[in-house]
């Protein structure tokens, strides 16, 4: 029995995936009717602001609904947000169990669905996968427990730990599969940080660019003094109103030519802590700090860094005029370290 | 045909691997009288001074090598070293047929050994697993072909790329299986090079005690200037004859002081490739450079480093007062790069 719980619940959660790169601030969720050991109707939800899964499988499945089990792997909402909450609607429906992985991590909810639901007489099995469910939506639930958003420091450096070259070289690069993977990341948070040296050094446009995507990730920059360039890509291209910028309270004059541009400011002290704050009422649950070394350090120094990505790419830099290509990388556990060996292929 | 050819000599190569601690300043070598498709001896050169593979296996073989086909993965030598040339030795046992791998690259034999076989009417068949039998003995080709040693450089650092931890903070350090690997990496070189600096800062061993061994390597220290700590380690323990010094020609006192402590010592300008030189005229074939930063900087600034190891621990250093512990590790490669990610457990 236990069984096909966990099977229905798998292709529940397989489904809510679907909405990945889409539903956020709100998480994944997905949703079958069975009956009979059968799947009359599934449903996930595809965007925020736009209906429930619970709303649209029970669409679906209509008047079979009546005595069905309806598999969900978050609890069903009880609150009116800007679709009806979504027990009501389970309860009319006349389905006689729900099977759910966990209980919804806001607040808003945290056990009340179910409470409802098992008030109105419906049998309600909980936990199943839930450590599955728990890990499709990290970003959902960590935001809801912690109050601010899951950090994902990331960066790329050489083989010997070096993140710049000499002046007199130029910039190293990882590779095309790298990038890739950093775009996917880019694709897949609600927000990328940077500090204001890295907007004068790079002028980079932390846009989703390699990879499908269907919205753009808030850009972030903090800065603890003006003198921010305005021609930066951030503040001047097609996506300038999707830039916040993280500002001390004298900067009023700045701020003001920034939202001239349609650039988003906030005049605060930008301490990591009160940034992930309002970010957090900002309805941010994932943030990805691009660096630089500076940046990186303050949340680490703070404790808020949830997640590290570290892309290392094939060559050597050592402080020299000119950095060595130390191709191919083999990588491979040791315990707990990572042991990464390169040798220099010689004409000899 | 060739099949049988190459499923003997892989057996040849395994065996000839048993001798890798302790044959160098020798190649590794095994041996295989085989008749009538039947193996009819087998031997390997176990130490440098003892007896080569040939004279072994023919040892084994006696009249039984009359007609039959020897095995070998290098080209049987053909100059008087510290035993008789095998040559003469293949000739007068009566073998019909010499399958081997490779030429010998020490320029005393290199193709010579062949033409004396052929010379005695003896058919020899070269070049089965060629390539397989140059990595078996990559430090000895290297050493004959460059007439320098093979350098591995080694590193171990923190996953943003740090060597040192502040100084309010323990040194990390790797976990034990990298620790192994090490001690495995130092057993199986000649010897093991630091600089000054690092004499004087970590005070090392450098003796092989992780795994076990026959021999130690060599321990050499390159000084520029003088003022090294006589009551270093490497200059007071049971192998402090088995440590060398390069010292600059003006350190004359320094010198006598620790050959009075039975330590070596070679006063040239220590520069990279003089110090490789000299190595190689002390019959070194493979040398493991344990640092530091500015030691590894002038091999790599002159292209001297053949393979690099970098041990990657699960810490964040960041110049924090404290480091950050970023268990575990997850790697994997992406296009040339690696990509190594870290979670933060968080009581959530």
């Amino acid at each position: 029995m236990m069984y096909t719980h966990e099977k229905w619940m798998q292709k529940t959660l397989t489904l809510a995936e679907a909405g990945r790169l889409t539903v956020s601030p709100n998480p994944m969720v997905a949703c079958l009717v069975v009956k009979d050991g059968k799947l009359i109707a599934q449903a996930y939800h595809q965007k925020a602001g736009q209906s429930h899964a619970e709303a649209l499988a029970l669409d679906l499945a209509g008047e079979q609904a009546n005595g069905a089990t309806l598999y969900i792997n978050l609890e069903p909402c009880c609150h009116q947000g800007r679709t009806p909450p979504c027990v009501d609607r389970v309860i009319a429906s006349g389905v006689s169990r729900v099977v759910c992985a966990t209980q919804d991590p806001n607040p808003l909810v945290s056990g009340q669905g179910i409470a409802a639901l098992k008030a109105a007489s419906i049998d309600v099995i909980e936990g199943v996968l839930e450590n599955e469910a728990r890990t499709l939506n990290q970003f959902f639930f960590h935001a809801m427990i912690m109050q601010r958003p899951y950090v994902i420091a990331k960066w790329a450096m050489s083989l010997d730990g070096q993140t710049i070259c000499a002046d007199t070289d130029d910039c190293f690069i990882t590779g095309e599969k790298s990038q890739q993977h950093v775009h996917q990341q880019r694709a897949m948070v609600d927000a990328i940080l940077i500090g204001a040296n890295t907007l004068i050094r790079d002028n980079p446009q932390l846009t989703v660019r390699l990879t499908a995507t269907e919205k753009q990730p808030l850009r972030v920059v903090i800065a603890e003094r003006g003198g921010l360039p305005l021609d930066a890509r951030l503040f001047n291209d097609a996506y300038a109103f999707n830039t916040l910028v993280y500002l001390p309270s004298g900067e009023a004059e700045l701020a003001s030519s920034l939202q001239k541009k349609d650039v988003q400011v906030c005049l605060i002290a930008p301490d990591p802590l009160t940034v992930l704050k309002d970010l957090h009422k900002r309805h941010i649950r994932s943030l990805y700090i691009e660096g630089g070394a500076k940046t990186h350090k303050k949340f680490i120094a703070a404790d808020l860094v949830d997640e590290y990505h570290c892309y290392i790419a094939p060559v050597i830099v050592a402080n020299l005029p000119k950095k060595t290509c130390v191709l191919p990388l083999v990588a491979e556990a040791l315990g707990d370290d990572v042991f990464i060996s390169a040798k220099i292929k010689r004409s000899d």
